[in-house]
Parts: C-alpha cells; sequence; structure tokens
C-alpha cells in the first residue's frame, strides 16, 4: 500500500480516528526503504546508521526504530539521554548514540543503559574519562570533531592534544569520529570541500579509527564524503537531500484535515484574524480542524494551499490555533462538505513544498508535527 | 515564589530535570491569579470560563485544569472532542464545551461524557438533535453565531430560521449564544463594533439566553463585550492582550536551556547551517541543548536572542533542530560555562518579546513549546 492509494475510508478505520480533526499516516515501509536506498548508496565502502533525533523528527521513534531494527538497523544515533534511555528496551543489541553527549552528573546513566555519547568538548572528555576510571574498564565513546559547524565538537588543536594522549585514549576508547557539515544540501558550497579536508587531517591523528561525516544531503555529495559510515536522518523521512534533480526517496507522510463546516461568504466580506483576507467574489470557504496548535505554521496564513482530490485549494485568512480557512469556491459542487478532507501533505505538495510554502525546511515540519493528529502507521513489518 | 526568583537550584531537582537539554517552568499560581485578576475586571455582570485548548496553549491541560479547578472554575473551553475527554475524569462537576462540535459518528461520545457541543452550523445542528431524539430527551448545546471571522458558527439567515425553529430549540437546547471577535487585540479596529452589533442583533432572537462574545483581548475592549460569560486562554497564560498600555497579566512560563560546549572562535570562521553567520572579531560562543525540534522556530536565525543573568545574548547562525548556537564574547569571564543555562522566556524576554523576535505571536510560542524539556510546575494548590 503506499500513500497514494490511501483513502479515507482506509483510514477512518478506528474509533480514535473518527474523532480527530486530522489525519497523520506514516508509512513505515517508506522509511525502511529509504534506508535501503541510502544503504545500497553508499556500499560497499560505508554503511548507514539511522538517526532517530527528535522522536524520529517528529514521527515516532519507537514505531520508526522498532520497523528499522527488523530491517536490520543496529546502529541508532539520538539527541538526548531520554531520547536513548527511553529506546534502550525495544533495541536491545543495538547501538545507541547520543549527540549530545553527557551532561554532568549523568555519566552513570549512560553506563547503565549501554548507551554511547558523542563527547563533543575536552570538558566532555574529561568526565567521560573520570566514569571509566571508576567503572575500572574502558568505557566506548564517539568524538566528534569540528571541521566548520562551529557548534559541538573539538577544534583542531583540541583534536591534536587528545591524539597524543594516549592514556584518555585508552579510557574514553572511541570507536567512531564523527564530523558534521553545514552546507551539504549545497553542492557546490566551498565549504563542502574544506570540511572534508579538514575531516581528512582530523582521521590521520587517529589511524584505523572509523569515520563519518555525511549526514542525508553529505550522502549526495559522493563517495569522498561517506567515510564508513553515514548518518542520515531526513532522507529517511523522504525529505529531499539536496536541491538539485529529483527527489530520489520515497514519500513517507501524508496528512488529511477534516472539513468542519463549508460556508458561503460574499464579495467584501473579511476572513480570519486580523482580517487579513477580503473576498473579492462572492464564494464559499471550508474551514478544516488543524491549526498552528498542530504544527500548521502561522507563517502559512495567505501563502498555504491545500488539495480536495486533484482540486488545489488556497489557504485564505490568519492560521488560527486550531482552526485553517480555505477557499473551495472554485471546486465541483458537493466535493467540499463537512467531513471530507483536504490534504495538505502527500497528495499534490511533499513535506518540502509545505515546508516551502511556510517559508521554512521540510525539517522544521516533520518536528512540528502536532499531538492531536490521529497517527496511522503502514507496514513496518519485516519483510 | 515568582519566576524572576527562582534559580537553576530550584529547577534541578529532580534526576529528569538533571538530564534534561532545557527547562520550563510554568507557574500554576500565577495562572489562576490571571483568571481571578480576569473575574475581577468582567465581575459583577460577567464570568469568565477557562480556555484549555491545545493542551492549555502548550502548558499541559491535566496540571493546568487541576489548579484551576480548586481555584473555583467550573467551565471549561477545549478545541476537540479528545481534549474533552481527556480531562472529563479530573473535573467531574465542571461543564465542558467542545469548540469543533460534533463529527458525523461521534455524537454518542459527547453524550456519555456528558460534553457539551457547540454547535457552528445547520448541519451539526441537525444532527445533535437527531441524538437528543434519539436520546429521548434534550441535550444541551453551545450555539455559535459567526459575527466577522467567516470560519465557524451560523450566519445572519441560519440563525433567523434557527430562532423559529422551536422544535429543534428545544432538542437541543441552547444554553450559551457565542461569537468570536476577530481584531480585539487592536483597540480601534472598526471590526470591533461591527461584531458588537451583529452580535447583539443575534441575541435578540434568543431572548434570556446567555451570550458569550469576548476572549482574552475582547475582555479589554470595555463592559460592552463582556456579555455574560468571557473566554479568556492566552491572558490566562500570561499573554500580552492589547496592543497598548502595559501587560496587566502575570508572567506564567519561563525556558532555561543548557550550555553543552563553550568554544573560541576565530575571525571570519562561520557558523551553523548555511554559514549564514560569519565572526567578525575573535570570541566565544555557547551551544545550547533545544532547538527547532523543541519549538524553538527557525525564524530565530540570527535574529533571537537569550539572557545570561542580566546579560543579553544574540543568537548567531541558524536555529539547528536540537541545538542553537549564542554569541557570549562579551560576558564576564567564566559566566558561560557547561551546565550554566541561557533564558530565552521570562528571564529579560516576555512570550510575547520572543514571539515577536521570531516574527510570530505568543500564542504560536506556547503551542510550539516541546516535548523534550523538563517540565516543572510551580503552585497549583488551592489558596
Amino acid at each position: 500500500m503506499t500513500l497514494d492509494k490511501i483513502t479515507l475510508e482506509d483510514q477512518i478505520m478506528t474509533e480514535s480516528a473518527k474523532r480527530a480533526g486530522a489525519l497523520l499516516t506514516i508509512n513505515l515501509d517508506a522509511i525502511v526503504a529509504n534506508w535501503r536506498l541510502l544503504n545500497a548508496k553508499v556500499a560497499p565502502a560505508s554503511r548507514c546508521a539511522a538517526v532517530v533525533k527528535a522522536d524520529a523528527y517528529g514521527l515516532g521513534s519507537a514505531p520508526v526504530t522498532s520497523a528499522l531494527y527488523a530491517a536490520g538497523c543496529r546502529r541508532f544515533v539520538v539527541a538526548t539521554l531520554d531520547e536513548g534511555l527511553f529506546l534502550r528496551p525495544s533495541l536491545a543489541d543495538a547501538e545507541i548514540f547520543i549527540l549530545s553527549g553527557p551532561f554532568a552528573g549523568c555519566e552513570r546513566d549512560f553506563v547503565a543503559a549501554d548507551l554511547t555519547p558523542v563527547l563533543n568538548s575536552p570538558e566532555q572528555i574529561a568526565r567521560w574519562q573520570a566514569t571509566a576510571h571508576q567503572s575500572g574498564r574502558p568505557l566506548p565513546s564517539v568524538l566528534h570533531v569540528d571541521t566548520g559547524m562551529s557548534r559541538l565538537g573539538l577544534n583542531l588543536r583540541e583534536t591534536q592534544v587528545l591524539a597524543e594522549d594516549k592514556r584518555t585514549l585508552t579510557a574514553i576508547q572511541p570507536i567512531l569520529l564523527m564530523s558534521h557539515l553545514a552546507c551539504a544540501d549545497i553542492a557546490s558550497h566551498p565549504l563542502n570541500h574544506q570540511q572534508l579536508s579538514a575531516f581528512q587531517a582530523a582521521r590521520a591523528h587517529f589511524p584505523g579509527l572509523p569515520g563519518s561525516l555525511a549526514a542525508s544531503s553529505g550522502i549526495f555529495l559522493g563517495p569522498d564524503w561517506h567515510a564508513d559510515w553515514c548518518r542520515p536522518g531526513a532522507a529517511l523521512y523522504g525529505l529531499r537531500p539536496t536541491m538539485e534533480g529529483p527527489n530520489p526517496l520515497h514519500p513517507v507522510v501524508r496528512l488529511d484535515c477534516r472539513i468542519i463546516q463549508v460556508r458561503d461568504i460574499d464579495a467584501g466580506e473579511s476572513v480570519g484574524y486580523g482580517a487579513t483576507h477580503r473576498a473579492s467574489r462572492p464564494g464559499k470557504l471550508a474551514t478544516v480542524a488543524a491549526g498552528y496548535a498542530d504544527g500548521l505554521f502561522r507563517t502559512l496564513g495567505n501563502r498555504g494551499y491545500g488539495h480536495l482530490g486533484k482540486h488545489r485549494v488556497p489557504l485564505v485568512g490568519r492560521v488560527s490555533m486550531d482552526l485553517i480557512i480555505f477557499d473551495v469556491t472554485d471546486l465541483p459542487e458537493g466535493l467540499a462538505a463537512p467531513g471530507a478532507t483536504i490534504n495538505l501533505i502527500g497528495g499534490g505538495a511533499s513535506v518540502d513544498d509545505f515546508g516551502q510554502a511556510a517559508g521554512t525546511i521540510g525539517y522544521e515540519v516533520l518536528t512540528a508535527l502536532g499531538r492531536r493528529y490521529h497517527r496511522h502507521y503502514l507496514g513496518g513489518h519485516a519483510q
């Protein structure tokens, strides 16, 4: 079953779906297919971990990791300790990397749950070393070097100092050297080559240590950037990894919002908060049961659009907290009716398209997806 | 205890707080104080329900309603059936109004949980009437008339038709006639008086039926708009209700984000995704553990700011999914250090200020507040 084949009837299969103002459909099989596609792209020299931070980019880290685990993924990346603790029970023998590293006083939580910290600074390294000392054994870690993000990670000098400190390296037992690209979505950006060079220079200090530089977009820069492990997140969830060419990934998400009311409007009548839209002719409006509290950004006001079947319908007026209004004047009679749904994502517009209309990127669209949607998962079983 | 008096030590009182990248403090006593302030303002002619939709504007509908209930509030307003079902068990003898009204097939859920629908359209009225007929008794409802939002509610003609339909009115037993203002935050907007007139005209059709027109901002338009019931939401949570004058409400929210790493940066080095910030001098950056996945909008990139103690620190570069970077070059030595926190809300900038920096309104800031924060509630017990 693919996203464009499902119907409203497929979705309204439970009482909970019947009550919901909007239905979010997440295709776990598409996520798995994307992971396999990316693995195939970087093979045989490299492999793909799965980045499932931020609740798997808003799509639900439990079902997403479960589907990826069933497909064979054994290396997962999250941002925070809490995210790792949440996932550990369902990922018995998998590695879980924590990007933010250990906060002071939380080191024992990492050890107890067998979570691998990314060590971003000399201060985190010192604390992890002390924890290893207290534990009486080396404790594995991922080393993060900064090559141009200026965000987290060791700088060049700190990297050199660490490389010569064999005692510390024995205690913190690096299993991977990672860095992160700042401009990988723009293939021609000069920083891509600069960061690659800086990363190769850092790797030279740690002979034999596997490396990881590329996330989703970096994978599409080419094999030089693949190193030993890639770390796709966005691409797993169907987001466009590069500015150029068609998106090679399978779409994952579909969002359908229910029409509460269809109303006539006279020419000159204003619509919504601030009366920012005024009808230029007599027409019809459809109000749907989702708004910015559901992650449909206010920036979509008078800019966004949806689809009812094949028909594109413009969003008019401001986005309210729980409601959005569409102009359905030009639709065939009867198509827009209470109970019908207007599609915002996956039925004419991709997540990236939706983000563009909102003045942001697909990543933020996904992580903003609200908690009131009825969430319906497709697939996800081992294939 | 007020928000400006609490310290980090007050907040880091649990293991869960220790692990969290950011701490969200919510002052339930301030919410209760705001509800009382608003009640006093509209008394004696009117009273205030409490709008707790969208998870009480992102602040947690369970603790918020519990605090308001303990303070005597007995009328609550939510957007969706699911929100009402969630609250019903803890609000035994309170009224719960559901703004979106009954979706087809869900009418029995309203009856079973004693939830009062807002009836927005002839179609919803017909279904509620049929439900009353099946139940063998009148079923209370709130009638919604549109007076200028063009969003939900009966239009003038539909209102007149209903007013003459005594049989329907007996079945759907209206207990309140409501409408909603479009421009109440701008006191001088001509629509405020137009909507008031239209509402008064609608009320004339239903003699003796209590009315409700004003939400938070409408309360500050003056007594003419207060009718019998006001419906504050935003003002309960401390948001500014009007464009003019000081904000009379108590601040409710405080957001502190933990510094993961402090790093030196050379002149000319770029920061973050897209390299959109470039250091003009040697300096220091602090990276904190929260990002747009936590509701800190990407629009804050190179525009937002935080406070470390009394010092304002600019946000530099783009907002990442899990991280934000601040320029802390000008702070006294040692103030910015791993484990310290940078305040984004409540310690120098209000929610409204934060929204303005992000190009939106405080409402959207609150409803976007993420799920990864450690949430710490102050007060909330009956006083």
